[in-house]
């Protein structure tokens, strides 16, 4: 367990705040709000000196080591203001969990589960002004751990830096949800057991970037992976979590090692389950898939994750086999998904889970 | 192909040049020459403003996409001083070569090589007193490369830096060649095929710390790698490619897109068949291995890498099955290759294959 963080986080005010843009305005992960949360650790010391500061480029040593071996991970969530106008996380006990799971698969410091939902709060707090109201708007947060000791020798860093930056964020989409058109990636492959797969790690997604841009070249949004060991296995789609809804039932990819064990994954089970409905966390071959779409069972597919939520899917290409599913429009499921996991992030819908966490 | 590259290299001397340490006191990739090298890239303009300055901290914007994906690719090679005092670099063009096939699966831009091979030039001449001269010293040179642009979402970046910067490093062995005890991973993974093991890009480094720190604490030097797919097939040892002597054959994994193409790999293959020894680059079980072991033909084991050059093995566990090779001694042949290659680098044997390459 990682040891508690007694200390107070201090806060230094820019001088210079940003214009903060209309919500209409908004992008993806460009702009950047007015502060930032940082905190070093060195061995010996553990975590010290956590510290809101003004948003600012990092001093870092082209020595250190996370620019050679990529000892890095991080998290990915979001803040969104509530129809009360409050600001509410979405189970950020989840992403402290995790980003404590990828630190152990990559060697790295823990960090106190709830100085972690601290430290987020207290950024957001901050800049609450940042936190955009628009329907499917947010604001995205990006804690991430990067290893720092100035040595070129392969092995676990001495020194790390915690931060926090925030992005606000505009609807995902804009003109209502949208499926992807995507094909099984059968050269590549994003992970295997006994690697990182199931870590949030940097290493992960640059590694996906080659299948992503051949994929998008021959006119594709993404790629549906496949295991690494016999290429047999439905994994992951882009960076997504991926479900099918097969004959009624809804089938998901067991968490085997090497898939990320989303919490829009875990939130869309629960959801589904609470609903009656039959859900497998099983492996799912790709053949199956091609069968039941050929036996006219292929009802709905769509992608989980915190930045689109749910990714309705309405075409899989796999070699030769072209899948349209359900005639690619947005399956009557998935768009209840995506109400009820956006309404109860939202605060439209009770949150019988307790999974939202107000900031103040 | 990369555009050539026709900008004059700018240099900046620094003002504040460090003390340099005695050949007997350096260490491995802590300490940095005064200058480094760099360059940007930006789509559309291409590499631009190559420059020499002081050694210097980057200032890197915490939304800079490497700190989050890792679209990062490096080299690692020497400058060894030789008899006649002159500065030698050890087949730059293949590391150039290897830095542009990294760069194609990580989708990064890729570098002129007469271009970079005249940028470590430049860094190592204006550096030139950094170049060590004792027997088994040199100056360790690091080039890499980092995506930049300031974005969260997941694509290849559109802007880079390219940087080298340079160690002086001591003698791997201060006290002669010394065998290595390792452990046969068997739960984790490098890589598999598909994925990017034959690309030195960081993701592969971090992702192998946790092997490589279990085996420190159950006692080994280090991990051999096996595949992914059947953990069947020998691959790596730690961060170096391996090879074996079996009944007088040296046998090497060949490279079949999961292992890194090594320049000393590649080195040692043709110092070896040039001897007149029988060389096969192929597939080599784990279960062959053992069976030679077993029937008393496993003469000899070495690693092959950059900065050790050779790296003999003395000791192999796998399971339960305990292999001492060659008395854990160093081997006749492991010794002449080391002997022959470092004779070639420093100046003392005659370079008939044109593999070094003075710097002036």
């Amino acid at each position: 367990m990682p040891e508690t963080i007694d200390e107070q986080i201090t806060i230094e005010k820019t001088k210079d705040p940003k214009e903060i843009p209309a919500d209409d305005d908004l992008d993806f992960g460009r702009l950047f709000s007015d502060h930032m949360f940082m905190m070093e650790y060195e061995s010996g010391k553990g975590w010290h000196d956590p510290q809101i500061i003004p948003y600012q480029p990092l001093e870092i040593d082209p020595g250190s080591s996370f620019c050679h071996y990529c000892q890095v991970t991080f998290e990915g969530m979001k803040a969104y203001r509530n129809e009360d106008d409050e600001i509410m996380l979405f189970r950020p006990d989840k992403n402290a969990e995790r980003l404590n799971n990828s630190n152990r698969r990559m060697c790295m410091p823990e960090l106190d589960p709830e100085f972690f939902i601290k430290a987020v709060k207290t950024l957001v707090d901050v800049d609450s002004d940042w936190v955009p109201s628009s329907e499917g708007t947010s604001l995205y947060i990006r804690p991430f751990i990067v290893a720092t000791e100035k040595y070129l020798g392969l092995k676990s860093s001495d020194s790390y830096k915690f931060l926090i930056i925030a992005s606000p964020v505009g609807s995902y989409y804009p003109e209502g949800l949208k499926p992807t058109e995507i094909k099984v990636e059968t050269e590549y492959v994003r992970s295997v057991k006994g690697g990182t797969g199931a870590a949030k790690t940097g290493g992960n997604y640059g590694r996906s970037l080659l299948a992503q841009n051949q994929a998008a070249e021959e006119g594709f949004d993404g790629v549906l992976w496949l295991d690494g060991r016999e290429r047999k296995y439905v994994e992951e789609v882009g960076a997504m979590n991926v479900f099918f809804r097969i004959d009624d039932t809804i089938v998901t990819p067991s968490l085997e090692g090497t898939i990320l064990p989303g919490i829009t994954r875990d939130s869309v089970i629960k959801i589904l389950e609470d609903r009656g409905e039959e859900v497998e966390e099983r492996k799912l071959e790709i053949e199956e898939l091609a069968q039941a779409y050929r036996n006219g069972y292929l009802q709905e597919a769509f992608g989980t994750g915190t930045a689109a939520v749910i990714a309705p899917i309405g075409r899989i290409q796999w070699e030769d086999l072209n899948m349209e599913i359900n005639d690619r429009e947005v399956g009557p499921l998935t768009s209840e998904i995506y109400d009820i996991l956006t309404g109860i992030q939202r605060g439209r819908i009770k949150d019988k889970y307790d999974w939202t966490d107000k900031v103040k």
